[in-house]
């Protein structure tokens, strides 16, 4: 199964990225933007027909490897 | 209102970087990966209170700034 998570930037920690996303839209006449926050997106194919089962073991990958959890939370967005 | 995007390599571009991944995921000892493709998710922040506007403003935005269309393909997840 595919198995697609996306992981962000907790809501207090800053994203000097995301700021600069901002300004760039702003000079390009994007002037009605609040606020850009940036993240990672993730598609993994596990070899598993399970769905709950696929979800355990790419939350398990973010746990261990591709999420920073002092800073960074994940979220599992589609599976099929 | 808050607008999440995804982007991703197209299918047939190559992706190092997920690859990297997929090896160190196997190393970790997770066997059972066919695919890993790397992405990058944004989350934009627009005042404007009318979702099919909003998505239209975040698609522009993709379009000329954060998605490069000859290698990439981008796809609106989530409006809110």
């Amino acid at each position: 199964m595919k198995v697609s998570a996306i992981i962000t930037l907790k809501k207090d920690v800053l994203d000097p990225q995301g700021k600069v996303i901002h300004q760039t839209l702003d000079g390009m006449g994007f002037k009605d933007v609040n606020e850009v926050r940036q993240g990672k997106y993730f598609e993994i194919d596990v070899r598993e027909n399970d769905p709950k089962k696929a979800q355990k073991i790419v939350e398990d990958m973010c746990d261990k490897l591709l999420a920073n959890l002092v800073i960074e939370n994940y979220k599992i967005i589609e599976i099929q």
